[in-house]
């Protein structure tokens, strides 16, 4: 049995060049970049690499250029959702080969479907692949997948080995942890709602597939770090410091573009996008930049700060245990 | 200018053979039907087609099927939504090449997008193609298209020439109309919601995209002909004898199996569609067969019926008519 | 059997004088004035009436005074609903006492109530009265009463007479309908929403409480007697009128304030009302209430010609039948 | 300044006879069993007290008999909202001279007012009351109070200190304290959402006015002490064990029936409430009852069982604090 997915893993925006193709060497250099900062995964082909927007060539492509990049490093779970399940299946084996950790799976989306469809879609796709399957529950774009259709796939599919849950509903989460734990131990619960990462780790979950990580890794990072160790108040501290930059770059435009101009505070120029957006969009972005530069660096900055009263807290902590012992 | 898109056109479901490709015989088969039976025209690609479950490839495919085969004797208007906009124009001048009418584009899904970003994409689109676009509202799905949104795309873009809206909500139609209808004499205005298509085209819509047309097309029709003819005591009467075969249709299994299994009803089995579905949702669909069988039955009988009363009526309204003349 | 609620009955604004105390002078002037314009019926205490914003105590004082104003000229519906069953048994108890011809009953507010309860609480109430009950539908509002739990209440419940629906959602009118008609040929269905007024005609509605026809009643009426004449066509020219007056009341300040604007185009100063705004909120009334005044100038305008017009086509109507006839 | 308001406060049912009057006598007991099993506060009147099915009269008595028999042993926060402005603020200086600590006021409901309506609304009635004011935030009921306005309010209105929000909503819990706690400290965050307490508490929220605490008040108590204490694992082990009670309770016949249960199980009889049930809502709290009575009972137990190992745990620590001392 492998081990849970956990951590932190980026769902990485997809650079494309000025004439709107793949940028390849950018999203090279981003891959390093953020393998660098620390984050544990990549989640190339999410929400927020716009995977709806390229075609099921590029996606591949994409895919292909992550895996290969990031080199074992760290693993990469795909998003592999495509026309229909059987299409579907075909990406997911073309992944598994590719070197991915697992694939994820968005819930059939345009048509809203009931779910006895979503579990059939699922079970579909589970009984035919030879990878490791999350399913990746989004409402507000996708099919729900109630807590009772995700407790009945984890009983039913071996392969479907995690949900991802962009819900931000704390509650459900636990329903589902109480549910699934006891039976299925290699069962990962991730959570793709940034600003409710603490208390989602704190119920129980493994980590989280967080946009917020492909511009602050290091924050991101260190609610998870913080909340593993046991210090939650500076966790809490964290995920107050993320809310503002979270906020200001999912309203900015059309999503992911403020995540984008989140990136160039980095100094990543991620390209153009595939959305179209009017000349006072435009207009409203470049204006929120300076904002958004602020706020990226005064996160960076604490987390560097945090580090440093991390390590001496831990040192103190140390000594003092060291103390009882004796 | 074009002659306004009107009357009922066929949002034909995809036949597909028992391994999930398209049958394209019976593609065929039903293309000839639907005309035979009086359809004004067709529509591929639409959502009752379930363009999203198949590949690229595949919908240009469907697209040329219909158009071919059509030949002339109706319009074809081809859901023509891609991945991007730059996609999504490719396949515009393809389907214009094929000879398509006119196209129909969904507002872009997955993502819910501002009303600036949906102004922005069809903008876009409008500005790059040669062939008509019919801008398509189906909020239950798609990032919705407001009304305001509609006047400012209506006014800006002369390629867009129509509004196919799936809402059923009729006062949001006729502030459509009341805006559009003075600056743009050539602008389609098209109801996909069949359980209100007399208020629909009393309100001055020009026609419908309707389901039920693919598989009650007598009696679709019969209701744009006789809102036409001024008979609306009659149409309504056709309207009531349409709501329960369109609420048990589409309240079966996942859309659009129950309009599949009203097209056995008459005959065709298109074959098992490309969504995935329990046994359990397999019975309720076998058990609800023969319901929709004799409510298939007696919307035929009853538009048999009525196509003899109304000649009836013509005939007497004519001679009265030339009694008073004389 | 009594006779089926029929016609436009007018769900009045309650004036209030400066001090905030219901100016009973103005709606004993209002009631007349109201039935001096044709409405068919009267509504004290419905949603325009701001029912909820008066107390126990002041709503029964405002359903005397207008049931003692109109004295028999037109039927009186009252708005009944109490903070409990057994209050509203004894307010529709009170109600019967003064005349009232029957009351309207709206879904338990507040709490959303499943489909049970709802059935349970009119069940209850239903028994327990000696007046007739019309049920009141407004889930923007209240606990929405399903199609089912209404025809529940159809069958079990001969003391309910009809329902009052403001979804405005003409499908499940005839869902109403097509149930109900044939079983309880004394049921009434009148429609709130007055945007999709001709069409609920159509569809067999008996009449509307329309809140323009507090302002406007020579309009509302209008689209009334146009649809039961035959004269469609007519009918929906002056529901196109109707729609950007409703469009603009309903949107200014809090509801009922855009409607109060509205009665004092005719000049009726109906007070403050009940509800607290803004200085924002009235400046932005004040702008708006102009266009009010020529919109419903405008109105009135029409309905004196269309009155003529009317009058012209009946007369020759009737010469051509006589001549028929000779 | 007043201190703020904190702790676990109950918005205790209101107990009736069989005849459905409020039952004073035990509505005493009730009171003193509350405070006898530690709750820190009662809020009579609120949504699980079923204030809108009482009358203005009833809401009074019930306000004075929670307030004299809790005697000064805990505060008293009193539900106030009333039919309109000015009989709310009559009701809530009523508490304000029975000696209420403050009066809690759900938004405007029925209607939906809009942000500018909600601001005027709390507006007027902190500018006109000597009673400290909490607003109450519950927009499935009631017009939503958005995070923007509550702002608003606590920057203008010094007699509303605080803010009960019954969303769940963690993110906007937080952005509300970000924005509040630096201007006013004597401003009190409280949450209504049970299942939500624990990362409530920890993103700094004072405490929580929670139904649960009405059925197992040893239960909802421990979550707020070990957060309290930096328990925050034992907390949400708690937490989990308040979830499905709390899934069961509120998903029950109709709100707050699933609770009435729950104090049955801690053999309280509080009568047959006032909301009207059919004979198969009957049955299915029947059915419900034991499962109820098995999870009341393991909750006391647990409580019990964790009150010790808390007790142990302290003695510990505070051993070792000693040792580090000397």
């Amino acid at each position: 049995m492998s081990e849970r997915i956990s951590g932190i893993l980026t769902p990485n925006i997809t650079p494309v060049d000025s004439s709107g193709r793949i940028d390849e060497d950018t999203l090279c250099g981003y891959v390093d970049w953020l393998i660098d900062h620390g984050v544990d995964g990549l989640y190339p082909n999410g929400s927020t690499g716009e995977f709806v927007r390229f075609t099921a060539t590029e996606r591949r492509r994409i895919a292909e250029i992550v895996i290969t990049q990031a080199a074992g490093r760290v693993p990469v779970l795909v998003g592999a959702a495509e026309a229909n399940a059987r299409e579907t299946i075909e990406a997911c084996e073309a992944y598994g080969a590719m070197g991915a950790r697992a694939v994820a799976i968005v819930s059939p989306f345009y048509y809203r479907l009931s779910s006895e469809g979503v579990y059939a879609y699922f079970r579909e796709i589970a009984n035919h692949v030879s990878i490791d399957v999350t399913v990746y529950n989004i409402p507000m774009f996708a099919s729900p997948i109630d807590v009772a259709t995700v407790i009945r796939l984890a009983s039913d599919c071996p392969r479907i080995v995690g949900i991802k849950d962009s819900t931000g509903d704390l509650p459900s989460m636990m329903r589902m942890i109480s549910a699934i734990r006891p039976m299925r131990s290699d069962f990962s619960f991730l959570t793709g709602w940034d600003v409710a990462l603490v208390p989602m780790l704190l119920a129980g979950c493994d980590g989280g597939t967080n946009a917020t990580s492909g511009v602050v890794p290091e924050l991101t990072r260190a609610i998870h770090r913080n909340v593993q160790a046991g210090n939650i108040d500076v966790a809490m501290q964290l995920q107050y410091q993320l809310l503002p930059l979270f906020d200001i770059m999912l309203g900015l435009g059309e999503f992911p573009e403020g995540f984008r101009a989140g990136a160039r505070s980095r100094g990543w120029d991620l390209g153009p996008g595939r959305v179209s957006i009017t000349s006072v969009q435009r207009e409203a972005i470049d204006e929120d930049q300076r904002k958004i530069d602020v706020m990226v660096q005064d996160a960076v900055g604490i987390c560097a700060d945090q580090t440093t009263t991390t390590e001496k807290i831990q040192k103190i902590v140390g000594q003092v245990l060291k103390q009882l012992e004796s």
